[in-house]
């Protein structure tokens, strides 16, 4: 099992919420490496994660940041691998901020931005491996089979906790 | 050149946006097709869609709808084909009800959003090539050719107009 | 006492908030079911229970969900029973992504939409009633008589705690 | 053919979006009437449209106001008819202000509220048919059709224009 | 000391809000009721404390409500005495719903909008007690002594806690 | 009819918004005058207003501004003459920034905020008459007039336009 | 008179909003250059101006972008020239995603924020200009007389237009 | 080490917040004071700091307040000297209504605003060395070091805790 998946994040506090993407990767047997990749305080390690992210075969990057998250639209600016963006939820803004930093880039550099927190980790995890199932019929088995389990745990009605 | 692509929207007022995508995909050579499939009025189109979509061989489809813009979402549980979701811009609420509708999905089922109207559409047709150029080198180089061009067309300085 | 309302919501975690709706039916004697039906998850489920609601006797419909809240709207698409909708508050949007995404319905698919969390699950049972009450002079004055009791436990002061 | 619907709202500036649902309801065949009922303007009318619309055969009563819009929620408080809120969009806050003072009603007292604006207008037509045609076969005959056509109208594939 | 002034609220919980209102009109001594009036449970209630003040001798009105907050407005309505209106902080929107429907009046019927919560509650007492001082010179010296005690009372550097 | 009330605002492009406070003080016979008191760019000016306002006999004052209005809250800190605040409308931020800026005024220090625009100025000048009419029984009788008028001017029925 | 400030835009539209930094650096006599450094279309040019800042002899970065404003914050993190960030308002959401992109900064990497639009972008050139004058007396001598003549320029009163 | 900076506040309040800009200056060896300056209930205080601020030898002042936070701006139009302002987080509204009150300041004054919060603090030290550092090559030499550090200090790969 190659890496396809880099899950990279802004700060070591991100890794709570991103955990989840690697969680799901694990689950469906992806494999990841995983960085941290601060835009503001690495830049030249974004530059040279971007530069080099296709020749050392990635096919996808879940990128998650807070604030002003200009992680994973930077990271869409280096290179054409297709950027899964997460927003991490934030103290004053509750993570709006990291959505429309992330969310509204220009006609160009498109970032596949999911739901702000942990549900939108999670579904970064399945949006990296139903790319990568376009073309791996396992893969593309485990991910059906994942949903369909997902499906068969939901109990018919609600019962008092 | 076959269809991979579905161009889908919640209504024929969609168009005017979801033209934007159509565009970006003529012009990187990815076959497409576009149907109007509305999650209201038309749900047992987009359960048929959904159902068929990878047997019929597409690989990526793009949703746009606005307002409560379950479109995306329902196509997102009903295939484990990629779903790239474009907020349709609104008049009261500017998009941000087609945004969060579109964005907040539960775990399991994420849709890829991009920004809100014509740059969120555009951009979903680049984010389609992306993905599809992860195993089709020549369309990678047509992304990376595209990618370039919009580089080499940005001025140093700006001019009075 | 026949079941005429159908409590529904999206999974498991929204039933504390959807309680508040089946407890005052009990209070005014309104029949109810209640069932786990997920938009996403168990779409199928969502399916027949909207087909099969009018033949079923079902003369109302509650709807809870949060965040991409496509159950309440996807529900009034398949059936023409009234649908009344109940935002859960959730933790980044604090329930104003599932306000918009149950509200802002297209022309043709009204969903009755309650205040966000509690009060508006409460509500949704004092609807379904009011609309039950529409050719049930029972239950018409039994809503009387609990708006009436509410009036009157008001007291004319405040006193401290 | 009786008056079974009550549409009011609070000025005249209203009637421009109020129409909508006036519309709806000629379409299916519904008896109502319309009236300027000013919450903070003519409280007396309103309280006397309350206080009367039981006796007087109403069954529903949609209104719509913008702003503080206190018109729906006060009405009903002042009877058990069920009533139907439409936001009428406003010129500073999009109709956000009169959403919230329609919708964030205290437990007790539910308004049925509509999208904001015309969409919210028509809509809240229908459902004051529904609501009708749980006792009325022959009108939920007429919405089953309205319904129908509704869909059949919607074409394969968007054009441009 | 007369009572001049009214401290009305929708709900016995508004009462930890509004009881900084009274503090304030203690310590300068002006005499005031309390009352709980519910806008939805007990309109006729408001009907007559509005229609009353007048005549009772009331001066200023302070009303504090959350969520649909009503009753600032429809009492702004029934009486030409001054309404200052308290948006009490709500659990799902943090008061900005209670905010807009009190704020947004329409024109002829103003409400003297105070900050959310309890700052906006003792600031309802303060702006009552100007009104009030603008003829009684006695109560403005106090006011400008409680004025000038505020501006004393401020070090001149922060200190570590 | 002496000057007992002032009108200020920020600049000369507030006073198309502030002529609907003139307008009814004009109408109900209430003596005024008006500047431009600037925040920012005549500080000096504000200062003096603000110290000089008793002793000139204002009784009240009503100030509008726009984006970080600060007008409103200063003048407060200056006298203890009642004010009324007037969020004007702004391009960007629909005058929400001067809404904030000026009603979340802290403890000691309140400013009677109005609806955002027109609306609001318009009942600024309500709000001031209905603080004279305190003590102006002349002026009190006007009022109830000017509201009477208003509520008889109500139509029955929205009419076609 | 040297270049000592960079004005700098993420494309040729955001020019109609930051020629007012410009406008203003010509009314103060510092000499500025003008660039269209896009954060995601030219990440080189964006590395290569922040590289070489310091050494170029640059005092002041003013940096103008909307949407997912990334240029602001990007350049902060390649030099410790102070950056002055304009939000260029935007269509969808009226420049606010333009301002949390900018604005919410993580610790080490501040930008100077300015108001959104052209207001915001007139600042700019006066806040690059206060800065430069902290070591510039003649410079700020101009700034003084500069505002002193805006103060000049207020009139007393209202008039109509 | 002279005193170069002014950290002014609105209250004690503030001072937990605002004592990360205080550290920021600690560590860089700038010289700085502390005051409370409130515009409200210590306007006299604020207007004699701005009067005397370049006479006392202040290169730069941060201003930090909560809510209608007029403190930043109004020093800003009293002084030359650059005022950065932090927003302070507040109760009901998470600081955008600081943020507000901060950022939108019309023509002429300009305030440097950071980040809502303890972030926005810190940063509000760092750029006001950075511009100190504008002529001062030892204060440049330690900012450099400083940012050095933290670029250091990021690991490569997020570990759990």
């Amino acid at each position: 099992m190659g890496i396809t998946t880099g899950i990279i994040m802004g700060s070591q506090s991100d890794w709570a919420t991103m955990k989840e993407a690697a969680d799901i990767l694990d689950e469906l047997g992806v494999g990841y490496e995983t960085r941290i990749v601060s835009a503001h305080r690495t830049p030249d390690r974004l530059w040279e994660y971007g530069r080099t992210a296709v020749d050392r075969g990635l096919k996808v990057i879940i990128a998650g940041a807070g604030g002003a998250a200009h992680l994973p639209g930077m990271m869409a600016s280096k290179t054409r691998v297709p950027v899964i963006g997460v927003p991490v939820q934030t103290r004053a803004l509750s993570g709006v901020d990291s959505l429309y930093s992330i969310l509204q880039m220009p006609r160009g550099y498109p970032v596949a931005t999911m739901a702000i927190g942990a549900a939108g980790a999670a579904n970064a995890g399945l949006m990296a491996a139903q790319m990568l199932a376009m073309n791996d019929a396992d893969l593309a088995a485990r991910v059906d089979a994942w949903r369909a389990a997902l499906t068969a745990s939901i109990p018919e009605e609600p019962r008092d906790e």
